[in-house]
């Protein structure tokens, strides 16, 4: 469960390994290995080569995707090292393969490997490279497998956070409470991780709360409420108040007069008759155990004819101890209407009952929520404060998942097209820097690559900006700011410093902030505006030269 | 990597903890654990409860599912201890709780646990309990949250592979290419594990094939083709002879040799000119690296202008020297009509140039297959003789998630029920057993559950299945055969006798045996018909006595 020890020394700096220990060198496709031993065999292996690592489109129909998985991806080239028993297993994967091939990958580890990317937790948009990999091609080709794994589903996930937090709004407590749903373990442990840094508050997944330190949340599920038959099954019934001084030698039959006073008062008679008996023994019985944080899942039978009165009961034999009630959950049923309902019930309390402060009880929802549920409820009105969303989030299961590619640009110094007949597949050649371009409301107005050595671009000088493969889309910027997008996390050989990796508290911080200096036309959920992505004229007329050199003329008869 | 060692003993058997090692009992949702507390509190912990792990409705549109991760969830109960550390945790997390349900959270094991269960890899239906657990409340719900995340995507994934296989058809290899886009390293690990237990029959991911022992494959990708420029780079051109009684001293121009042959046979003349020369080289050298198994990737420039034409003149230079290339992979493009492209190209190659067999070179195609693309292309017509298939297949893409869940329904010998507006949702209370009836053409006919002490349904018996909640669904059936389905895995203090856990191969084989031997109109991918689920007669009528005994009755003024 801890992260690996094994962590390799670079400068001063130990890093570990990834989270998960099954990522190994040989999470990886089999066609990594038989290049590895093809190049080796040409004596090609230790060719300079560049690979970008990026995706085309966006998710989830928006124009914004946010990076995750960086950190993961720095981890496991850290400790990149395959073991004897693994290069046995790769050997035996490659019948043929000579016996030296093995002496190679023996000695193999990303000391000579360089990797800029754009931090984890951007705003990151098509096309441009989240990672620029660089070193011999026969190692870098063994991290296209890993690196897409470990950065697809953490920025698509993390994405799906930041979208539901949109829908949400900021004043809403988002808690992920996806584990069971996931697709396995680390579906669940990563989907927390990234969901938190894609904006959430909480998660009900405890060791991802152990791991990452993400706050957890949580509290009974349905199978605590029909576990009990009826209040008689409480023996133990003292409850001591908050403050020490008091003791409440029979809590239940407490609870029982303040349920009684509920159904009698005048605004609340009528509502309901008698509440379900094993439903008021679970709740009075998880708030002797929990006094301090009472909240209670209140729809096992019925929300209005049971669930909230017997809460309320409950809530309101805490008070005469001096313990505040949090709140409680909904997980069927009309949201809206339900929350509504609720809210209706705990200010009839607060007032006829005189319960200062009653009427603000946390109300939670659940059940299958994702950005569509979640905009009609808003466009319902409702009086939810948190919702706990699990399937739709953690699967991303409007979208399961994100493209994201890992293509050779450059080697030997030589720039590589790969093209084909899907104009959106062609890959941008060449070594290249990008830059976003900020413009003077200081919003981001567009991102250029350009190549490696062309000089960047400067604040207040006009910069023709031009779409990669359409020749008519072009525009002229003026940038306010210019922001270089990729920074060194892994310098092999080369002199640069490195960036250091950042908490993950921090991570989030930077997406939530990215998120809230964008464009609002970007961000809408209907229609949004494609935030503009470009190359320099250089670069352009570049991509086009290649292009037309390496595909091969038509013969029409 | 390695599954854990620490396997505890039960009988003779030593049971390996779960391949992945971050399944520990903290992948958990907290309030698994504030439960725990609560029910530990009321001295309720030890109360003998029976929970019921089932699915409400078959995923994909489909009316059959496969179930699949029961392996993992044995291991995963076999080896359940939580460390002094997790425990730390654990009791950071319920402020407030008592030192002592440190002291039980430390002796907790599953020794008093008891697991029954359809085994592995068989068809499965909505609201059969695929697993039934039975024990102590206060551990059984710690259960909950990593047996449905270990079931959950374990039985979604396989019933996609299922499903992929039916429309692919008996004679077609089916190869997972999922690592990439998987939801994460396990999301890829064990996406390949159960693709092959749902009928795949082989995977690119190393780590799967070490793990598993599952069929591995790959050859290599776009870049290893464009890493190349020209066939000058070539160093070492020798090849030496299948049979090893003659050496090839340039492969290369032999190469080039029969290139020129194919542009000037006479009925391949006019369908390429010059093709690209770094393919050629890319290929040239891979087939040096690789002569027994040339197997080439011919859709980087351009498929019938450039791969097809270097694949060919590749293929037959290998075949003087006694080796038989294997085939092509197609990535892009329009696969019906350039896989019959290819397969002209190929006859057309052994008729003219008199090399046996030469048509039947094997046809791999990829590109974000699915069910849909694969049934298109059966509807145009296709040579594709292995479908590789990655990211529809490995997240669910058409539906990234099963809604399995964990219902208590009984406690302390009292059946529970778990109520719901919505129908489909309200438990079928009560410790149940459940059969399948098998009909005269050997086909299930249905599954039937029933009380656990009601006498079981006999060969040629009638007997009475009702729907549970429609109460004018009812059929007679006299079955021909009657299968028990839930078995025991899990003794804990009971009698029984375990099942052993069988391996994959046996799993996958069950697998394929059971989908063949449904009635084909179930298993039809258009409007199939529902599978049927039923309940004993005395089951019914209990389930409907309890349910109006925990429902309140609603007051309308």
């Amino acid at each position: 469960m801890e992260p690996k020890e094994n962590g390799s020394e670079l400068g001063q700096k130990i890093i570990d390994g990834p989270t998960n220990p099954m990522v190994t060198p040989l999470l990886n496709d089999l066609y990594q290995f038989t290049m590895a031993y093809a190049y080796w065999k040409a004596g090609k292996h230790n060719e300079r080569s560049v690979f970008d690592l990026y995706f085309r489109k966006n998710p989830f129909g928006g124009e914004y995707t946010v990076f995750a998985g960086l950190e993961e991806c720095v981890k496991f080239l850290a400790n990149f090292k395959l073991t004897d028993e693994e290069i046995d297993f790769v050997q035996e994967c490659l019948p043929g393969s000579e016996e030296a091939f093995c002496d190679y990958l023996r000695g193999l580890d990303c000391s000579d490997v360089e990797v800029y990317a754009i931090p984890e937790g951007s705003v990151v948009f098509p096309k441009v490279p989240l990672m620029r990999v660089e070193g011999p091609v026969g190692v870098v080709q063994l991290l296209e497998t890993p690196f897409l794994n470990l950065v697809n589903f953490a920025s698509l996930v993390a994405t799906n956070a930041a979208r539901h937090r949109f829908v949400a709004g900021k004043s809403k407590s988002l808690l992920e409470f996806g584990a069971r749903r996931a697709q396995g373990p680390d579906g669940a442990i990563s989907a927390s991780k990234y969901c938190y840094l894609g904006g959430f508050d909480a998660t009900s997944n405890v060791a991802a709360g152990k791991l990452f330190g993400i706050p957890l949340r949580g509290t009974h599920s349905h199978a605590y409420v029909s576990s009990f038959m009826s209040t008689d099954e409480i023996v133990d019934k003292v409850l001591r108040s908050a403050d020490g001084k008091t003791t409440c030698e029979d809590f239940v039959s407490h609870v029982q007069t303040w349920l009684k006073k509920i159904q009698y008062s005048p605004s609340l008679s009528g509502i309901f008759s008698e509440t379900n008996q094993s439903e008021l023994a679970a709740f009075t019985s998880y708030a002797l155990a929990f006094p301090k944080t009472f909240l209670a899942l209140v729809d096992t039978y019925d929300v209005m004819k049971s669930g909230i009165p017997n809460f309320c009961a409950v809530a309101l034999a805490l008070n005469d101890f001096g313990y505040k009630a949090l709140g409680i959950r909904l997980d069927s049923g009309d949201l809206a209407y339900l929350s509504r309902e609720a809210r209706n019930f705990f200010c009839t309390v607060e007032r006829e009952l005189k319960v200062p402060g009653f009427g603000k009880m946390v109300v939670t929802a659940s059940n299958d929520l994702n950005e569509e549920t979640i905009d009609a409820l808003n466009k319902q009105g409702h009086e939810v404060d948190a919702f706990g969303i699990g399937t739709y989030l953690v699967t991303c299961y409007s979208q399961a998942a994100l493209g994201c590619v890992f293509k050779l640009v450059e080697i030997n110094n030589q720039p590589r097209i790969k093209l084909s007949e899907d104009v959106t597949k062609v890959s941008i050649p060449c070594k290249k820097r990008s830059y976003r371009l900020y413009g003077k409301e200081g919003y981001p107005l567009v991102d250029i690559m350009t190549g490696e050595n062309e000089p960047p671009p400067k604040v207040g000088e006009r910069l023709l900006c031009r779409h990669p493969f359409n020749e008519s889309k072009r525009a002229y910027v003026v940038p306010q700011r210019v922001e270089e997008l990729l920074k060194c996390y892994w310098r092999g050989s080369a002199d640069e410093a490195r960036e250091v990796l950042p908490p993950l508290k921090e991570i989030r911080d930077r997406c939530i902030k990215q998120l809230e200096n964008m464009r609002p036309d970007h961000m809408r959920r209907l229609n949004p505006t494609p935030y503009k992505v470009s190359v320099s004229a250089k670069l352009y007329d570049f991509i086009h030269f290649l292009w037309l050199n390496e595909a091969p003329v038509g013969e029409l008869q």
